[in-house]
């Protein structure tokens, strides 16, 4: 491979990003330099929390630059090897996405094997996506025998992963989506109560009737009249997981928090932000229990795949359409 | 003493309270049976958290019931004693606030041992006050050595608190109050940076510069705008300790909660609900604190008496409108 098409940012967005924000562009690739590897992406990863590195503004990953290649999860094989331990045809993790392909030290990606799994599963439901559920709901929230938890985003890539995990541990899960389509993918992964909140008038109250004794936990990718959801029908002392709030990231002007805060001190309620980053030392032990789970027939996940390196900010736009069941990937030819 | 006087609940409020939902009434009091006592009371509490008891919705506390006697804190004298282990002139806590007098079983009062303080500071400083402060700071917080403190509501009876236990244990503390006087006392108990809200266009901006490097730990009073700054303010791993929203408490509709909520993924903020009900076991440690950081003068408090049960509305109304310095308390002759 001698050239690679990339996307660069064009512009920054204020409020909903569009196809305009992004240009594709033409590198050629230099040859692997001693310790280095070419790899050929096979699939990429696009997920909501890119839209705030849209902003210049500092936060946990740096801003993209305007006119600079962007970056991502992505997985690809090796066609050339300057460098121990990898070889022509290894697949690799890494985080050079939004491109073809890439030259790049060895050491900046991270050798794959996918235990009889499709490989692009690592991007999804037995990569970040099932630890950020994995360790939100064990870490964070502290599951305990015997708690309610209830799933925002339910049909999503991680709310997928979250409502099955904590089903696998025996728990009874409420789940919201939007539209049947999704709450029959909830029913089929085992939900208990799936609840779809575009056809509620009243959401706390479909949380109420769905959980009449209240939750105890609840895994929050929307915020906004979720999170005033939760926190009415939450129990004393429960314990709130915030990984995402997917209503809140293209709102030119953040929205307003939730109503219901106060309930905080009366039900004694803790909420806490976090980030799958500071847990990737619980991979092995989520990786053992994917596999696990696996075999038991307890774990479905679904991906909505985009073919094509030129539809990536198509496929990027469609996360908050709520087009995706389940975790939205780009393959590559 | 033969009557008492007292309050009852006339109409429940939407939105402020006024003197109107409150009836003063007069009662016979009984002779006290055995096992019983009966209390002239010498001091009651006024405090925000009862504004939630004017609404007819469960929460921690029973809601006060129309026509029925309030009840809240309460420092007295016995007067009669058919019980054992109390007699005339001892001094009881108790919950039976908003009225002169009552005669009760004697397992429904604490006897008071002052320590050669007033003893109304064991409605105040000493008393739940002081210890929501510490239990907030603590435990819920967990405050360690060389977190950056920011308080809300710092003036106030709770909030004087928290800064000068903090102050106490070493740390750098930034308060915010409202107006020039309270500004003077914060900086008379020793608050590093003190942040006059009703002067500042921009509380976070005041709050950054008071903080340059970021809070470690939010002690919060007050919600709303305080809430929003907090979190922009906030280091990764900020922990916050919710103890009240006195900004929220009148809305006839809730307000709209922090916009700047999706910030605590990103610095894996956690924020945490409490009651002091619920770190009541912590009573002990905190007393034997409060002993002796006051006598090495670390500890100073301001109480704001009104005077006379006929009185006992209007101070309580006068929270919200912040006309108290430290606690407010109503002493009756």
């Amino acid at each position: 491979m001698a050239t690679s098409r990339e996307y660069r940012l064009k512009s920054r967005p204020a409020g909903m990003p569009s196809a305009d924000n992004f240009e594709l562009a033409t590198v050629n690739l230099p040859e692997p330099g001693p310790g280095e590897v070419q790899v050929r992406n096979l699939w990429l990863s696009v997920d909501p929390y890119m839209r705030g590195r849209m902003n210049d503004e500092p936060s946990y990953l740096p801003p993209w630059q305007i006119g600079k290649v962007l970056d991502g999860g992505a997985l690809g094989e090796v066609t050339v090897s300057n460098a121990d331990g990898l070889r022509p045809g290894d697949l690799v993790n890494s985080f050079y996405g939004w491109r073809e392909g890439f030259t790049a030290p060895a050491a900046t990606v991270q050798k794959l094997d996918p235990k009889g799994l499709p490989p692009q599963t690592f991007l999804s439901a037995a990569g970040g996506t099932g630890l950020t559920a994995y360790a939100g709901l064990l870490e964070v929230a502290r599951l305990k025998d015997g708690d309610v938890v209830f799933v925002s985003g339910a049909a999503g890539a991680v709310g997928s992963m979250a409502c099955q995990i904590a089903k696998a541990k025996g728990h009874t899960v409420i789940g919201s989506a939007g539209g049947p389509e999704k709450v029959a993918f909830l029913k089929e992964i085992g939900v208990d109560h799936a609840v779809d909140y575009k056809a509620e008038p009243d959401l706390t109250a479909a949380v109420r009737r769905a959980a009449p004794d209240g939750i105890d936990v609840y895994f929050d990718n929307v915020g906004g009249d979720h999170l005033d959801a939760a926190l009415a029908a939450a129990r004393t002392g429960a314990r709130f997981a915030i990984c995402g709030m997917i209503s809140a990231y293209n709102e030119a002007q953040p929205a307003a928090g939730p109503r219901n805060l106060r309930m905080m001190m009366g039900k004694a309620i803790e909420m806490k932000g976090f980030l799958v980053t500071h847990y990737l030392g619980l991979q092995p032990a989520f990786l053992a229990d994917f596999i696990r789970w696996h075999a038991e027939g307890k774990l479905r996940w679904r991906e909505t795949v985009v073919q094509g390196i030129e539809r990536t900010p198509e496929a990027f736009l469609g996360l908050f359409r709520g087009d995706n069941t389940g975790k939205m990937l780009v393959k590559l030819n």
